[in-house]
């Protein structure tokens, strides 16, 4: 299965570091891909750093002009979205239909989102019919998806990987080899 | 079981939107509290909208000054402590540990945690062994010791309240009765 992002709604400056946790989850979160509009060359850096250090090449920012037209596009593809929203289905109601996709692109706004957007996906979902955070839905959203597995994904190309230790930090640097 | 948030290490200006992330996701995942160093005072304003409108006034923001001391009183009355970190055992080894506990502090730092905070915690805890965000580790390890039950969690003292959609954004408003 096939799982990318889609940041829409970035406000520059405002929404930069909210945008990065939001990439940042993707790919540890074992997504190939995020989709967004131009944002600040810091975000692009600091993932390229990470991917350094911790592996993921094959994980991909893709900058894109539009969402609508992008989306068009990912369902003439055959790809199914799934939209987060406090106003969904509980992801819990669903979550086995979602799993039967092959290609899935998880939607996740900054702000208010318009409202093509609950027309066009496939599922609009809720992680909780309350306010909280897209960095917190999507991870919910995702592990969900993965069934949790995603928690103990390795990345092949990593430089750095750590031992996981009940009381200190043990990291294993394979570059040096 | 009573489930508490101890944010630490929040840089002013910096941390506020990401802080803010965090308090939202307390309140909204079933804690009944968070600690927090003193942060601007928009990040209290907008937790007393939020609960103003969508409920939860039990729900405390309780300001502190020395996580230390915080910690060690919360131990002196028998709390235990899970400090989550990309270094610590995955949460699904310790799940069934960390659920036995009555009354639990869930620690998440912003930049680079003390040693200390490792050596006090009763559970170090990772959410995947990969850098991403104390918002998703936060709420990928309330999902976990809720087991999920925090996605339906209603708010009695709410004045507006969703009715979960497919496709629209359905609310009631109670205040209007």
């Amino acid at each position: 299965m096939e799982v990318s992002v889609l940041r829409i709604g970035h406000r520059f400056v405002r929404d930069d570091r909210v945008t990065t946790h939001v990439a940042l989850v993707a790919r540890a979160l074992g997504c190939d891909r995020i989709f967004m509009n131009e944002v600040d060359k810091s975000i692009g850096l600091m993932m390229d750093e990470i991917i350094e250090r911790w592996g993921g090449r094959h994980f991909n920012i893709e900058i894109i002009e539009s969402w609508k037209s992008m989306i068009k596009q990912w369902k003439s593809k055959g790809g199914k979205i799934v939209h987060l929203t406090m106003y969904g289905l509980n992801i819990d109601e669903v979550i086995e239909d979602i799993r039967k996709c092959d290609k899935l692109l998880v939607a996740v706004g900054a702000s208010k989102v318009p409202r093509e957007l609950y027309q066009v996906s496939d599922f609009n979902v809720s992680i909780g019919n309350q306010p909280h955070s897209e960095i917190a839905a999507l991870a919910i959203c995702l592990d969900r998806i993965f069934s949790g597995r995603e928690l103990t994904k390795q990345f092949g190309d990593a430089k750095l990987r750590i031992i996981p230790s009940p009381n200190e930090k043990k990291v294993l640097n394979n570059s040096r080899n």
